[in-house]
């Protein structure tokens, strides 16, 4: 099935798939690794109903189903969050619409004299052509930094510090390209791609 | 279609309508002024999944359709929100779950230094039959109070003070029944229920 769908670039094989997302940081990050992989994407601005459900893995599932449903072609989409333990996982799968609301002052306010500031961010990339969902996942640990840092990134990247590290996802944007949650759902994904141009 | 449902109970005509909900609080507040209006209701504890809405009237409506598939009689629905300007509205549509995240003392924290205090606690009840749905809204305008006050009511009561009042409704539990967003919607509801047994 895929086969049909290879693009003949300069000399190499690229697959074409989209990336339905309203995200353009999000988006950018996609293409820059998985473009390592063969793997052509295409930005598919969708809107989609998000299913209330504290699973990353739920949400995405969903919404590649109800993506699939207009466009029709092999597609990916993916959700992500923010999990605090001493927030009780919140704002975990809602952290895009929380953050839109208080902000990472918001989160900073949550968490002064709370007990510890561990976090962790997590991500799940659902891929379909129809039928099934295959799921992708990458968290990476760390803490929430006491103040807003860094210009880089987006969403909770200024105030995320990943575990043995002092700079934020923000203050070091190359850094989060390679450890990030969403980078190791993204290398998952792209080496399962590759396999299939093989 | 409702005279087949009536039962002549003592003297008067009752009404017996499902309502869908899995908060006993609320189960309690509306049989309380819904049998001043003659209707009996019957607990319907179902687990609803609630869409993704910035809107208790969108998110009840939803809900009373996707409890009529189930239940296949009158039923009514209530979604309810505390909406606070100063956090863009935050918790809003997501009260319950951000509720069981941060507590009331996030509420409070998050407020402080904030510009303003002012809160809305918002109603919708949903009723259907099975085709239609019919929306009665509630609200009353308060403040966010400054700590944790009272022990009566639920949810966000204990930091609630409605306008003109100094105390919380969690303190006023009385004041609560008469003039909250949920008495305002149950009013309107009891009201359009009486017209039709008449």
């Amino acid at each position: 099935m895929f086969k049909n769908r290879c693009r003949q670039i300069h000399h190499g094989v690229f697959l074409e798939i989209h990336f339905c997302t309203s995200n353009k940081g999000k988006f950018s990050e996609a293409e820059k690794i998985l473009n390592k992989y063969g793997v052509n994407i295409i930005h598919a601005p969708l809107t989609l109903e998000e299913r209330r459900s504290e699973s990353v893995e739920e949400i995405a599932e969903g919404c590649a189903l109800r993506a699939y449903s207009i466009l029709r072609k092999p597609l990916f989409v993916e959700d992500s969050g923010l999990f605090v333990p001493a927030l009780n996982g919140f704002p975990g799968a809602y952290s895009a619409w929380v953050l839109g609301k208080i902000g990472n002052e918001g989160i900073l306010r949550l968490l002064s004299g709370a007990k510890g500031r561990s976090a962790e961010f997590r991500c799940a990339i659902a891929f379909t052509e129809g039928k099934e969902v295959r799921l992708f996942t990458g968290s990476v640990r760390g803490r929430v930094s006491e103040s807003i840092r860094g210009n880089g990134g987006f969403g909770y990247d200024p105030v995320f510090i990943p575990e043995g590290g002092e700079k934020t996802f923000a203050e070091a944007p190359s850094l989060k390209d390679s450890l990030s949650h969403r980078a190791g759902a993204l290398q998952k994904f792209g080496e399962y791609l590759s396999t299939k141009v093989k």
